[in-house]
């Protein structure tokens, strides 16, 4: 039982103790080892760190990283009180001030009409620090803008007179049935947006029969996740590997016993992107906090060495960046029986390569924009595939992510031979501004678009859907609106 | 003869009655059958609902639509005088006072030189509702931009030193004669933008000799509408072809009967487009009149289902969604002499497929990109159909409509192998500007820029517009200034 | 000798008399014939029309159109004197007041840099009149601004390692020395823009080497132009051919007399183009004097057909709408022995036509964009023509027009095996903003800027500028910024 | 020992004397030999020269340039002090007062995490004339656009799973080591940006083991600027050949002597290019001080023949303009056994000549967009030199500059077989923005993206880029936003 003083004796690099949920944690020897790096936390040392600590880590980040012998025990019941009024009695930031009376704002849910309205109403209330990891990608964004632009360089030859009265628009992925050819991608720290982060999302997920793919990255556990959805309801699960194969292997046994029903293994990020949105964002706050931008002084350290990765570089420093297609699907098959998708690949060659290896899946991905800029726009690699080697589509299941908005995105990945195509951000989006509501009224949303997109192309059924109903045009079509 | 307060004891979903033009109505059955829902209704549960009803009914529509036994009779002579009274007192909308005070600052109809000129003022003088009726478009309105955008990738080859001394711009239209190769395209609605609504057109094409097509979604009837043009001028009918095909027949028989020329059969219409603009259209009114707009409340519904169809979603709610060449073209044979044409040829397969179905003319049209979005323009469908198969114009007059605004869009159609084309959102805009006169306006301004380019291009008439006189240029010209 | 009195009674269509420079003339009967119509004689009808008159009727329209007994003699000494007060106690036009004010704030003349520059201060001193006319174009203006965009598309494969320490533009026109490859092309009523007119750019064209073509519409008559010419210095004349071979011959011998040394013959302008901005700037003018906008009243007569044509319109409302390869240049060739040039072809098969018919050259032009809109950019025709039938640049001479602003323009067509190009407007433009000095300017700043390009595409002569160090890109370059 | 109302006796073109760095010369028969104009000196006749010569002239350039017999000797001590007290009490102009407190509101160096973060800090801190002279371009800086927008239209074909926990981006430049594929491109005036000048480039590009090309415009001599590097660093000089082949001759002797490791040939500047903003640059400040514009006066000299050159024309006013392959490189090859790089070779053409004639690289490069406005961007030929003669690149190192801005646009480079490229103004921006610790800075983070990018494409090494991992699309990416 320890008391605010006690604690705030270690507040140096010498000896740094945190409070987190009215718990102290001596991190002396883990400051080196955070991925973050150390200086997040000096920032707090002596003291409570629970707000800042919470929405980015899954409540088991402590058991998998620090010894029990560092977990020093509870607070006192004074001190629990005193860090209680303290986050109370605390004056609100200036950003946190603009979201609370952001959510006050929000139009009715039924008025939400698409995925951008959507997304606008979420840019809104989310706090800097959300928007700004959520919506960042890297270097300049063009691969990100470019992702979304690639479909509109797609036109239909919508057939009629075709029977499209009934009109169904499930499918399965990998054998689970789902209500509408979409899933939902592994998008990481949900809890930055809302509360419930991840749980939303599950619940929304099993309210309208879509397959949710959960990332290693989450802030909630994979246990807590798969929880909150119902148990009929398949879920998928993100890999990101860990340079330790002893590591990953648990975390993949971990998973299968939990219940979840295919691996995703990430491999288009070994090494984190430069986000600059996502790296800028704590000084943006800064700056608006003292009201003025922090000046150049002469002499001062010339590298800010900690801030470069960004939210996203912390969360994937202990990833393996040595997997081989010779190493590391043999040993991911030696692990697990269930099925394996990759996600991210980038190019028909490693398509070809990934059916050679006998994968179940592909998910054609450059990361939603954040890792590599100028990755070619998955819908790109796609209309390449199909083009250049038909043969891979017989040989396993082809999926795009990036760009998704509408449901006619979504019926030209299926018409070039997609099973089913991944969203992300637009799942943070509407859970941060409508918590599980939002995941369904976007789910909705995508279902109504489908089926008025299939009657209109003269599609009864998702195997209705062929590439002669599309056409890659030579002109540049305008842009959607920019939001 | 009913007094107000006899009428406002019918104002729940149990017993719903509602005054129209001085007559009383029950139609609490038929509640759950109205196109547009029964929410629109209800809000006038009790009272008079002349003034939103009559804007977007055919006169015909009560006869249609409710037993005779439903009709209660008319109000007393006080009852009558107090929903005039009310009428008059009535405290304006916002926007009716901007409408009113737009009509006033209208320029002279002798400035308007083309139609953008036309659509601008049209554009002013409009009701909220209506112009988002009128202009609204699927989705992210790409497909209404881009089929406007697609005239500008065509240049000409213009020819010299051949005499355009004389110049003759008519032709025949299914055998009937148009004054230039310009007809009026279905367009629904006229009343929303002028009282006199389709009788502007039907007057102001009779006055210059051009051909209307008349929507089964017009706000008048089409006796109506054929009264109002002289006698010798021709006219086609749009069928919308209801699920009940002794429903359809009777019409298609009504209108051979008044006097129709030809059926144009509506084929890329069979559920509503996702007309967002129409749909958010009562939202905006409604905001504009408190002041502020709605919030979300937690808790709330969560679908706003009456709503998302708008307008347009309404009128097509019966229609026939499970229509097929081998079923469907017979049938229509079957029951009329008249000759055929199918509105909505959106690729060259289906432009062969109607060759080979025998029918007299096809439309290529996207519904001016109110439906699915992202379907191929019109004038890129009638270029492929040109160059894949230039023996479906020898099988059948071809027409495109979609984005046409100059004499010179007109004349690359032509140059392409179109017989006509069709233009539906001008004639809305003119009638609603200047009423039957601005009709007529349009028609000039047409004829004149359809002759000075024939002339530029050293073609004295129609059958010297030629393939090889235009090109596809493969850089992005730029686009006419946005309105 | 007549007083204003007795001219004022004819103010009517009845009799019509006006006074022009201090003389009476009865234009009863020429009201119907006036090329700009009745109308906007009758606006001063009754009195002096000198200052509306002037600027856009060479001095010897009266003799050439009105028989000299209708020419009714002088005005007395008192009218004299109280017509020059009037001019003098004239209120000026807000537009007036704009130009004094702009005149004032020209930049010295040492400080415009580029064309851009120049036209920059012409368009502030100009009248809005003027601005009008010259500017504008044809629909959109979509044809004026392609010109000048078709360079942008055309990159340079300079060559290094070649002496270009002497270097030399200079080179000839159908025999006749041009200090560069630069001609002045045909532009109409440089008096609108300059009190001297076409005597400005007579005198710089002098002064710097460079040909002139004369414009038939020329608000100067040919003899003054050639008067103020050099007697080295050739002119060209540009024809307007009149529909009566009689008055079109006389009009050729006379020129051809005074010692123009060739024919241009227009073909690309036998009606009118569609100038919207030169039709509506009239209107603006009145809208600005009386400070709002002029506006619709009911029943207004619906056409102003008067005014459809613009001031451009009004100019070539006799010429002949019935030219023909067979008919009309042997016609040429029989009243004239001096070389003939073409202006205005606009495709290949036009270009092959012309050689076969035997003219000297020809000038590929869509007349500035101010005929037929979408006609093809003329570098796009040269473009083709260099790669279609190489053969045509060993027959006749080639030349383009249209866009042209920079040194490097010219080298590009030149590179495509032109002889020389055309500049109309920036002619008008210069002698507007400085009278004679402009002119000559603008001649300097081409010849430097296409010396510096010369050296460093590595070439030393005009002969050393070759296909191969052009290439037409692939890509969308960036648009120079707009004025 | 001179006072200062002697010198002030000498203040015509008759007699000119200045005063520089408290020493006396007279420039009098000097005055028509300045490469910059006579005009500008004599500005300063009779008085101090000091503030406006020494940023843009080495300190050797009296003694190359004035007999000895000119240097007339030192001021007086009163005179040295009155210079010092009026440079001293000298009100300072607009722009100098705005540039001291751009430099006061400078972001910590530490925020600055890309090139372009860099180059908007020292677009505010740069007075307009370093800043009109860095940014300006060719006539309207098309190309200098255009050769970052290649950039923009290659994407990649990112390879996973290929080991890249071990990455190195070093190479070798003509056999020197690099830590990076980096170098610094030879770029004048880099004393207009800081009063160190070269000298922060010299010392960050040893701290950073990055290769420095000094340029012959440098405004440091040779032997300051290798004198600031580490004796193990190599630097390479950029040689602009005098027309004296004797004076080219001894600098390039002299260069050698000093130790310089390579010598770069420009071949693409033998006349200035036609900068307008550099060349306008003197007036806006002029404008700016008398806080209006100058006005046009008539009579006025119509021509200002000492600007049209500007900064940048001045330097190059004595150099070779007849170079030729079969004279110059075996001119140079005689005096230098250096290996020899061209710089400014622009076509494929002159790549395979530079090959046939044996020198040891070459730089592809159009000088920034600063000399032929529409050379083809650099990456482009490139991209050419790769498809039609990819067997250059094995008899020649091949580079390419302009336009890169981040890492991928230099793997983008070499992919297609650059072995590395060159940057000039973002050093140029890096050492006037922050000093030394800007141009490490800058290198510190092209390190960072080029290696993140390396393992983004599943390269460990730069031998492991291949052509194959990029591809040209067919559509126009978006551009990185504007600064």
């Amino acid at each position: 039982m320890w008391s605010l003083e006690q604690v705030s004796q270690h507040s140096s690099p010498a000896s740094c103790w945190v409070i987190l949920k009215n718990n102290v944690y001596d991190v002396t020897d883990f400051l080196q080892e955070h991925p973050g790096g150390a200086k997040i936390i000096l920032k707090y040392a002596g003291r409570d760190a629970t707000s800042a600590y919470e929405p980015i880590h899954p409540p088991d980040a402590l058991e998998k990283n620090l010894p029990s012998s560092k977990h020093l025990g509870p607070l006192s019941a004074t001190a629990t009180q005193s860090v209680a009024d303290d986050q109370q009695n605390r004056k609100k930031t200036k950003d946190e001030v603009r979201v609370e009376e952001a959510l006050l704002q929000r139009p009715p849910l039924g008025r939400i009409l698409s995925l951008a309205d959507m997304e606008a109403v979420a840019r809104k209330v989310l706090s800097h620090k959300a928007e700004a990891y959520y919506s960042s990608a890297a270097d300049d964004q063009i691969t990100v803008t470019e992702n979304a632009r690639a479909f509109s360089r797609f036109f239909f030859h919508p057939r009629v007179m075709r029977p499209v009265g009934k009109c169904d628009a499930s499918t399965t992925i990998l054998g689970y049935k789902s209500s509408i050819p979409v899933f939902v991608c592994g998008a990481a720290l949900a809890k930055l947006g809302h509360p419930l982060g991840e749980v939303n999302i599950a619940k929304g997920a099993t309210t309208t029969s879509i397959i949710q793919m959960v990332s290693s990255n989450a802030s909630m556990s994979p246990a807590e996740i798969i929880a909150a959805a119902a148990p009929s309801q398949p879920l998928f699960f993100q890999l990101y590997k860990n340079v330790n194969d002893a590591v990953a292997e648990k975390r993949v046994r971990d998973v299968e016993r939990l219940g979840y029903k295919a691996i995703c293994l990430t491999v288009d990020a070994v090494v984190p992107g430069n986000r600059e949105k996502d790296i800028k964002s704590p000084w943006v706050m800064e700056d608006l906090e003292r009201g003025s931008p922090k000046l150049h002084v002469e002499g001062e350290g010339t590298e800010d060495g900690d801030a470069v990765f960004g939210t996203a570089g912390a969360l994937i420093v202990n990833d393996d960046r040595d997997m081989t297609w010779e190493k590391t699907i043999p040993w991911l098959r030696s692990v697990t029986k269930l099925p394996v998708m990759l996600k991210g690949i980038q190019c028909v060659e490693d398509a070809v390569l990934a059916a050679e290896a006998g994968v179940d899946g592909i998910l054609l991905s450059n990361h939603g924009g954040r890792q590599l800029e100028y990755s070619l726009p998955p819908l790109e690699v796609l209309y390449k595939l199909r083009k250049q080697r038909p043969d891979v589509f017989d040989k396993l299941e082809v999926y795009i992510d990036g760009g998704i908005q509408r449901g006619t995105d979504v019926l030209k990945a299926l018409c070039l031979g997609a099973t089913a195509v991944g969203l992300g951000r637009p799942f943070l989006y509407a859970q941060s501004a409508y918590g599980e509501a939002g995941v369904v009224k976007i789910v909705r949303i995508l279902e109504r678009e489908i089926i008025t997109g299939m009657r209109g192309l003269g599609a009864a059924s998702i195997k209705d859907l062929k590439p002669e109903m599309i056409e890659r045009v030579d002109w540049e079509p305008l842009p959607r609106a920019k939001l």
